[in-house]
């Protein structure tokens, strides 16, 4: 067996994420023991690792055992029931004053749950987010720790050495109280999944609405990465439109079944900004959609019944292309717009204390929502660090006013051809309804006092109050 | 005190609903009982009772020894904890064989709960929707039971008496199994929070598109209602545009706040509908809105800056009403569509063991959704009990047919001119995603695999795989 060897970082779960974590500190001279069940994980992760700082387990007693005290443990294991497994087997062999760390898309009160526990024991615990997938973790990823400050203090060191770089500031920060990290991660998650919805509208929109092939569709994401839309999420759109399988003539993308699969994280934040009451209408439709893929032999049916759509948009193709990079703003814009209210809003419902400039800054780098004009909202909320909504700060209203007009152009000509563009309308929408001081909602309480005698409030009078609106037959 | 008189049913809760409910029993020969800890709901109760069938109660014990056995008890209480404690305050007093049934809008889970609970104490218990507001408790409300079949079957003649009647037909059936009752009573009210939506955002496109005066407004409401647009909540909207208070100059809608309140059960629906991956769009959007509106002074700085709009439409504005009545008709077969798709998922998921036929025809009065509409769904699913969406119904294709560019000239003129009108966009650009065979949903499981390794299935070979999409660094 192993030599008595101590080692500063203990990574439970081996898998793409934990494994290329561990590498990455092992990079930064962390000496760092991983754990896995699969005895083939720590085997892979010793023989990736160059440089004799890690080492693999698969028996979890002497995986603690090679700690260093007070032991700082890291589980990156699938959120959920397994979590809670890893932390009982883990408690007996453990002592106080030894840190854990869920690193992990954990619902956020569990983590909550899970400190008041562990803290009983005398055991810190805090939540982390980690974004950047499989190649984030191992060159840099954006980390959202949370809770236990004085814990996260003590490693802060290796997770500042092994984050992504954005002006030599590390794409790592402690974001707030309690589950504030594993909830911060969420909502990156949320924007995440809108944003890529869009890029599959936008797919959408060049290929049905405008008839252009594969290539000329790649064409378009790479300008697009060149410019103020440069971003990781474009980048990678515009590989997928570069790949094709060795000897193939075409696209692997056009073998890919059309049924997008989901973690939850979306839906999570859908959820639980409806809690909140802190709308997010385009994570919203980007959930709804991932959804109606599954139903494939449905649409099929429907398209049977309705018939489909190709090349229909009778546009000049030049301005509509400027138009749709114009869209392709304003949506992006909105989608963060939308996600940091609900974080305001979450900050003040959980007392998380966030510090919107720095979440920001540590989604510059990273993480799979990082892109240029994340650099303008951490401008936005450094100037102001009390800015209620994103779309309020001029600087960015300068942006939106720019882009809005493109916007409108692109979701009224793919809509009166048919082409479902269901968060680009979304984001429009809200938009609209968001600079309309006065909504159409007073018709709402009218009618609900109407029919459920729920009440209404006038304006610029205090109280509820009820009417007849007819005679009582 | 009172005389030994012996009562059939018992009603907890004499709030609008409860009150009304036991005076319609009244109506129909029911000798009942009504406890309210608030004596003066009990004697109103007996003062708004013609008949003498109906006394009131303040105090618990008197109202369960005044019932004849096995009990039948009805709460009509707010949801969540209070029910709890009514049940728990009835259990000493009630024996085994006796009935509570939850008329209240309680969340299906809870029905769940409290069921088994119940039912291991030997008193049967089930939950039921009850719609129609104030008016249709009165004069014959919706009912929606579910659960213990036998023990309904006992007040299935009260029911059944005192329901809206369609056709001679009352309005309500046992719809299935557990928490039937509960679930689509709750996507009932998610269907309605979409359908009040897509009438205020009307609103807004007749005031601001087409610069409308509520005068003028009341005819278009006055207009669809005698039509096949025909429903509750058009004659309701129609209802609001009419009222003045006494002495008023203006209507009554003018001086409403825009704030729309919302008490929870369409929320609940866009979060379970997530949970069942059954996409509802148009609520998720009626949901949102509801939720927006609470920020009304961020609105009102937004519109500050990027100004607000009126009377922007330029349309011949005949042709365009002519367009709206077909677009609110499509926009509310949409909405019909989607909460019955998810009733459809939500039998399978629960094997609820719904009858989509009887639910349609139970919708068709007394219900707050209730509209001529309904009819069409009744007799679609009749046609076809195993019909796996509403939209694949050939009777409902030529009406949708027949409507959609209705909804397609309204959707893109009023986007163009920066009307918000969220639901009607959703509405569309589902139906729009619903009908594609081919989505570009294979864009999404791409992106997904490149980053996070999540995999992606083919089309036409089975198995899930996994490429390096760019060559690592």
């Amino acid at each position: 067996m192993s030599t008595p060897e101590k080692f500063d970082f203990g990574m439970i779960g081996l898998g793409v994420m934990g494994r290329n974590l561990l590498l990455n500190m092992g990079d930064h001279g962390v000496k760092g023991a991983g754990f896995d069940k699969d005895a083939s994980k720590g085997a892979l992760l010793e023989q990736e690792s160059t440089n004799g700082n890690l080492k693999g387990f698969s028996d979890i007693k002497q995986f603690v055992a090679s700690l260093n005290s007070p032991r700082a443990i890291m589980m990156l294991v699938p959120a959920g029931k397994i979590v809670d497994d890893v932390i009982e087997e883990l408690l007996p062999l453990i002592d106080k004053g030894d840190l854990i760390i869920d690193g992990g898309n954990t619902y956020y009160t569990d983590t909550n749950r899970r400190f008041d526990y562990l803290n009983k024991k005398g055991i810190h615990f805090f939540g982390m987010g980690v974004s950047g997938g499989e190649e984030g973790a191992r060159r840099g990823p954006s980390m959202m720790p949370g809770g236990d400050k004085e814990a996260y203090n003590v490693v802060k060191p290796i997770f500042e050495s092994i984050a992504a770089k954005v002006d030599g500031e590390p794409c790592v920060t402690y974001c707030g109280t309690g589950s504030a990290g594993n909830f911060v991660k969420m909502v990156h998650n949320g924007i995440e999944y809108g944003v890529m919805q869009l890029l599959a509208e936008t797919y959408e929109i060049l290929k049905k609405g405008l008839g252009m092939d594969n290539s000329a569709i790649e064409q378009v994401f790479t300008q697009w990465n060149e410019g103020r839309l440069k971003s990781f999420l474009v980048e990678v759109t515009r590989d997928v439109f570069r790949y094709k399988e060795p000897g193939s003539d075409h696209l692997l993308l056009d073998d890919i079944k059309d049924e997008a699969r989901a973690k939850g994280t979306g839906k999570w934040t859908s959820q639980v900004a409806m809690d909140l009451q802190a709308p997010i209408p385009t994570v919203d439709s980007s959930v709804a959609m991932r959804d109606l893929s599954k139903y494939k032999e449905l649409r099929v049916q429907a398209e049977g019944i309705y018939g489909g759509v190709e090349g229909q948009l009778s546009v000049n193709k030049e301005e509509f292309l400027a138009a749709l990079e114009n869209a392709f703003y304003f949506n992006m814009i909105i989608s963060y717009a939308q996600g940091i209210h609900m974080l305001t809003n979450a900050s003040t419902e959980f007392q998380y204390g966030l510090n919107l400039a720095e979440i920001a800054k540590i989604w510059r780098g990273g993480c799979i929502i990082r892109s240029l004009f994340l650099q303008n909202i951490y401008e936005a909320f450094t100037a102001n660090p009390g800015l209620e909504h994103l779309l309020l700060d001029g600087g960015v209203a300068n942006e939106v006013k720019g882009a809005v007009s493109g916007a409108r152009t692109v979701v009224s000509a793919v809509t009166a051809a048919g082409i479902a563009a269901p968060c680009y309308a979304a984001s429009l929408s809200y938009f609209d309804a968001f600079r309309s001081g006065r909504m159409p909602s007073n018709l709402i309480q009218a009618q609900r006092d109407y029919f459920g005698a729920h009440t209404y409030e006038l304006i610029g009078k205090e109280g509820k109050f009820h009417t007849q609106w007819v005679a009582k037959n």
